[in-house]
């Protein structure tokens, strides 16, 4: 893969910005290989996401942060700059089941997955073995049932230690407290089981079973203070019928979530999705 | 189509149902062309549909209906045998969008769904040109909105005097009233928007706009007295994206909704739905 | 909806082409509203589509042609703007089956297709009397198997007198004549049923019962001289079962033609669709 | 799970069956908890597929098989019955690519699938680590491009020792030869890419671009001496656009082949499919 430049912006929309951002790079010499615009027609807000190869661009990314600021300014952009050279880092957050992590990991070490796995952290050690034949540290870090936070203090004393870029909650089974949500906003990311329509309480499947629902979904979405409630990153759904038990509906809904939370994540490494209030532009 | 007998049973399972139903139709020589069973294992009652070409059968319905009596009592059977040569009538209630009234009678004048429509009810005059075209009645049933009582007394008197077996909520848009609902339990078809998560209250596109989701979908139900609570039949949904407007879901929406309630009521005239409990088997 | 511009561009991929564009559109006062980019790797040809607010432009369409020729002249472009006010011409094809045809019409008198349909030309006469319910003209131009070209004389004839800006095959069942569709260069859309794999030669549905597919499909693409072999606008399938007889299968193929060619000809008429070699890139 | 015996039956169609075997079951007081029937309507061939309880059945299945012998040969039946708790042996075959192989593996180790795997054979060396990890045996068998035959003796004398009762193609990429496909009918399972329409040929993935198509696809299939012809068990898609290359095409192949390859086998081990000439019937 050749290595490229990640202009993401966003701000308030006004004629020009387009305008000035391709002057900018065109000046440079810089080769675009990708680009998206959009602009909400709610809010007026505009986004945008350039790929720009870096061996068109004469000088180093400090050095083009430093130029474009100026730029950026009289917008009132929001932006970052990201070099796909620099992996970002994953901490997984895993409980006893396996499906999401195990499909994480083969995209890894497959170099499907473009990004580091520093460490996995789990309310369990079941996954240890696993894990560690990969080469990545795992860390087992017990709930007390009687005193969470000191769990979620070591959880976030990991994550600290790893310099995580990303945290992603591979079915960890556990709610963070929101001091830890707020401190990696729209870089925390959850995958849950989803239905039509949605089945409050315990228990969703067995509800869902009853229901006779003929669709069983996933949602992967940035984790927020309130529970299951941040931006949708990706969903999909698979079919079910009278004949697939309660247990079947899991197991189906255990191959949805993987493949949900694989497509979600690779969009976030890679730049793809920008947050707007409680929605997400996914420039796919 | 050749005429087919369609027996449907359901009872408390125990050994020898299918032996016994199997026994009973071999021993009149009738050729069973499709066959379906079903345990719901929760509950342990049995479901069957057994499909019957009606020139292997040596005598008429009511024949069959007094023969069977008796090995139907011995299990406790809920059951009924309908002739494919008799077709449902089918009432349709509308309101000002045509979308879902527009497919259905393009799949009836096109001899796909096999039924008579007697008549539309709409509470609007709108689609009066359209339908009439067909050959079929047109009634507009003003809605009062200080006296509905009256509106749907009309509507109950209609739908007697047309004699429907069926009747097919079409984009209504009101909600019938609970004893309408209980006169017609499971003959009543509802078709309307849904979503991962489901969105409570007013506007739910814009709500789900507002939350970024990626998949709209569309559920085809019976009624019942709780509100869009009845037993699913069908199910399916439409990817979206942030480029999607509110219109363009709507507009997406529409297409899942025609598609839906298409099918729903495709399995409720071939009596592929059994109703257990609030879920559907759906012998599809 | 608001009268708006849809500016469409494909040339060789250079430094500096959206900067000119967007700095042109800028200095006119000009609000852009949508926007998509695309430079096709292997080829290095670059395809953008912009959508401006026709309110935003000080002057008319002329002009604005006029003053943007220096630009486009400099890049090679090719390139053209239309007016979303203007309604493209769409004539249909038909034959003897209803399914594409009736939910084209309904679409279109719904006002959820943005165009004019002045003709419908059908080798049957089977479809008069609903298509001239709408108002809209019913050629039947008869095909005389031992003088196609007599017919096909004709079809052009209607379709110049219409002055057509789109033809649409809606499951129209004859070969068009070469000259015929090189004299409409990516204008003609068809849809046809499309399988995994393939099944070349007579009765496909036949074939693919007998290797029992799981899924079955359809195509839209544009017409060329090599039949099916045009670049593909859209594409969708639906899954079937071993219970599935043929005759269900072509019912369910119905379904998933009609609703993927009025998703590609919707796509066409908002000029969200470029051609490139034998392929398309669809801004949708 | 409760173990179950699979009771698995094609003969020709005729009146009396379903009565004489359920007769049969209900006559030893089994319980039959999931049960299957189809009638092929162009060859007037039966299936069915029955579940019984094991702890239901008085006794155990070779007196089963003795006892039902006349039955099944009064109706020319083809017939086995399985025992749930008797796990099939699953040799795999793959190269370097792991996408099929590591999702197998992954189902096997979460008791997911349910079978044994002796062993997996690979013309490389590469997945030999993670493949012992599982604590299975790896035999890399090296290709001599000159000599395939000695190869192909080599797999057949490991699949023999190995006692294999399924040989599951997870990603191969060897033609094997007719006498071994000959030698396990209908109990090799490939997995390949296809497309709407198919690409004959070198590089299909590249043609596929090149026409610009919208869905890639995968087949799960039994393995005949025709290559790629055999009995379709599952299919299933996912949609590309033209922001995919040609390397994204090819990973989201990837995606829905294991996707189909899992959901093939494990109708397979489920003793679902039914092969009927060239097609299968799938009591999913």
């Amino acid at each position: 893969m050749e290595r490229t430049y990640r202009l993401v912006i966003s701000c308030p929309d006004q004629a020009g910005i387009v305008a000035a951002v391709s002057d900018f790079i065109a000046r440079l010499g810089g080769w675009i290989t990708e680009a998206h615009h959009y602009t909400d027609p709610g809010s007026q807000w505009f986004f945008m996401r350039y790929v720009v190869r870096a061996d068109s661009i004469p000088f180093e990314l400090a050095e083009f942060r430093a130029r474009f600021a100026l730029t950026a300014q009289s917008f009132g952009m929001h932006w970052f700059i990201n070099d796909s050279g620099i992996k970002p880092r994953v901490v997984l957050l895993a409980s006893k089941q396996a499906h999401c992590l195990s499909d994480l990991l083969y995209r890894w070490r497959s170099h499907e997955l473009d990004c580091e796995i520093p460490a996995v952290l789990s309310n369990h050690d079941d996954l240890r073995g696993y894990v560690e034949w990969h080469g990545i540290a795992y860390h087992h870090l017990a709930v007390d049932p009687g005193n969470k936070d000191q769990h979620f203090a070591a959880v976030r004393e990991r994550i600290s230690d790893a310099r995580a870029d990303v945290i992603v909650l591979a079915r960890y089974m556990q709610i963070l407290p929101p001091e830890l949500c707020a401190e990696y906003p729209a870089r925390i990311i959850n995958i849950h089981h989803s239905f039509l329509p949605s089945f409050v309480g315990a228990r969703p499947y067995h509800q869902a079973s009853e229901r006779g629902v003929k669709l069983i979904g996933a949602t992967c979405h940035y984790v927020t203070r309130e529970l299951d409630a941040g931006p949708i990153i990706e969903q999909d759904v698979v079919r079910v019928n009278h004949h697939n038990t309660v247990e079947d509906m899991v197991r189906l809904g255990r191959d949805v979530e993987k493949m949900v939370l694989a497509r979600g994540l690779r969009y976030h490494l890679e730049d793809r999705v920008l947050v707007h209030g409680n929605k997400t532009i996914v420039f796919a």
